[in-house]
């Protein structure tokens, strides 16, 4: 029979991503394409011994319903890591724990965007957001990003528009782009939003994997007039699979978080709120973090290393300080596909950024490349492969 | 500030029942108020050893991220089992895990219920998915519900009705009434949604724990025209602390459950998926089902003798067959809230049957009964005390 999908669906996509990497299991295959943590960094011995224990002692707690805000010690536990890390205060706001990181953009999308608003994103920006946000009816727009961070003229000609529900903001080693937005640029994008009355999604999952430069306070730091969501996530610093995210809301939102979060999947996971709790409290958290950032340093460096050896020095790319991701652009003007599927035939998934912009079929000279997934071989392998291709192509 | 809440959730509320259960943990009150399931029927025991032992043995797949779709054993040992079990079959069917049975109700509402729609709901029906269909703008309208099903003549009324997107019902053992449609009731209301062309969410989260009367087929059993949407849950086979849910939707519709899933939380727990899995496969689940079924016949049996023990002849209720709940009517006209309000100041919970309907504010003759979740002192005591508030209010 025919069906009759909704509205706010037409617009959803799958992620293109998820359909390349389908490719990445084929023998010889070399990934630069997706964005999943080096299971290596996961704190497995931890998660299973704390898993164990808690299935042991209280099986009928972790088995049975949770309330909807979340695991209140591990609500606690955030409130403190977040006030002493992130320099967020929790006088005035609240926190609620959600089933990862996606869920805190489908949760602020259902609170926020009615059908027909526009919602602006960087340009590019995070694709599993961009599709919350069209899963409500939301029209994505797309402001300029320079390697400080967003064009502060383009937004506010943006923000100058009727209807802008959110803007949306990885300000920390953003994905795709790997930029991180100015302790300057910062204040402006919070001074604009109070000159024109818009509300801050500001994510933040890849904070905490910072292994050079100093480090910025969230835009979240210093939210006077409460017009910022803030989210987080534990899949980037622990492990994906734990689906554990939290989003800081001011506390006129909170019951309004709580309601929608009911709705949607009643509450998340007990045992891995728990081991989370736990993992923070009693296992060294801080030299956990220091491992991951060095695992990722030396994969994100010799990542820069390498392509810049091979490439022609018309590739423009920045050397990652932090999270998964860095960009390199071909000259202005020149459309990365060519170069994507030239790679792909000899064995490099890469990812062009047009996939990460409000219009993929827009020409974009932006290609993402990953170096947290593959190992030190590969990202050799991959940027002698990548190197000699952008000689090739424009040499 | 002031904040801007989109339009969808101004009808959204909290659950009334989840804010009463704060009154169940206050000394002496005994809570038949809840709908939680019995942790002696937790297969904890089973679940914690096959957790421990894929995190041992599979740390990285467990804690990695997993694919939208869900777990493809799961999904292919469930595909076989609701094929035995409940007569559905997958030749022109796909199915999708879920984070728990709410998240069915989400998605469907995500893909169907456009802003303004009307959603059909079984009245009295379940909170959790009204509150679904509530966020996604979907306006509520209840049709009476009979103890052998839905009021034929009132569903065919409410189907004429322009721009219905669902009919959701929940045929077995409902929540919160305990009724179950006949069989003959079932292809009645199959045969109406496709005289007027309506969808059918078939919710069927008690189906398995039946401890009396003849199994009759789900609706989706007989679907050929691929009009039913079938939901179903781990909640109360194993526990609803997995967060392990699954969908059956007609192939055509499988993408797009995907692509909605993938944008509200990527994917549902590794862990509990596989945990379901191997608990499907390799523990005996036709003795786990069969001891459950024997916990709940003892506990519904016993709080209808005990009601029946010491209640005033015209206070009526059906003897439970399965399920977690009875409902017990007042004489028609009477509103129950008096009623629920004496016997918390008695120091039962109980739920007005107005809580469950689409209009809380009209007065409603029901009461609803969780026999599942207190103990079996804490039902006889209880039913005590409503038997003897009965004679007192009605005698």
């Amino acid at each position: 029979m025919a069906y009759r999908i909704a509205e706010r669906m037409k617009g959803a996509q799958g992620s293109i991503i998820r359909e390349l990497l389908k490719l990445a299991n084929e023998p010889g295959m070399i990934s630069f394409g997706g964005g999943s943590p080096d299971p290596d960094a996961f704190p497995s011995e931890a998660v299973a011994r704390i898993s164990e224990e808690a299935m042991r002692r209280q099986p009928a707690k972790i088995l049975q319903y949770g309330i909807s805000e979340g695991y209140p010690p591990l609500r606690e536990t955030l409130k403190k890591h977040l006030q002493a890390t992130e320099g967020i205060s929790f006088e005035d706001n609240d926190i609620l724990i959600t089933s990862g990181g996606q869920q805190c953009a489908d949760l602020a999308a259902k609170l926020f965007v009615n059908e027909g608003d526009t919602v602006l994103v960087e340009s590019p920006s995070f694709i599993g957001c961009m599709n919350a946000f069209r899963s409500y009816g939301g029209r994505l727009q797309g402001v300029k990003l320079h390697e400080d961070g967003v064009d502060l003229e383009a937004l506010e000609k943006a923000f100058r528009q009727p209807g802008i529900s959110l803007f949306y903001i990885i300000p920390t080693f953003q994905n795709p782009s790997g930029f991180t937005t100015s302790a300057e640029k910062r204040r402006k994008v919070y001074e604009l939003a109070q000159k024109y009355g818009v509300m801050i999604l500001e994510d933040n999952p890849y904070g905490e994997v910072r292994f050079g430069g100093e480090w910025i306070a969230p835009i979240k730091a210093q939210d006077p007039d409460g017009r910022v969501i803030y989210m987080g996530s534990f899949s980037k610093t622990m492990a994906p699979g734990l689906r554990v995210g939290f989003v800081v809301m001011p506390k006129d939102l909170f019951n309004q978080f709580k309601i929608a979060k009911q709705a949607t999947d009643v509450h998340s996971s007990n045992l891995f709120q728990l081991a989370c709790d736990e993992f923070l409290n009693h296992w060294d958290y801080p030299a956990h973090l220091a491992s991951i950032r060095a695992l990722y340093r030396k994969k994100g460096l010799l990542m820069y290393d390498e392509i810049k050896k091979h490439a022609h020095p018309s590739l423009r790319f920045a050397k990652p300080q932090g999270g998964f991701f860095m960009m390199a652009y071909l000259p202005e003007g020149q459309d990365a596909m060519p170069f994507v599927q030239e790679a792909l035939k000899r064995k490099v998934i890469t990812v062009p950024g047009s996939a990460f912009t409000t219009d993929p079929a827009q020409p974009n000279n932006g290609v993402r490349l990953n170096f947290s997934a593959p190992s030190e071989e590969q990202i050799v392998r991959g940027a002698e492969i990548l190197g000699k291709l952008s000689r090739e192509m424009l040499g």
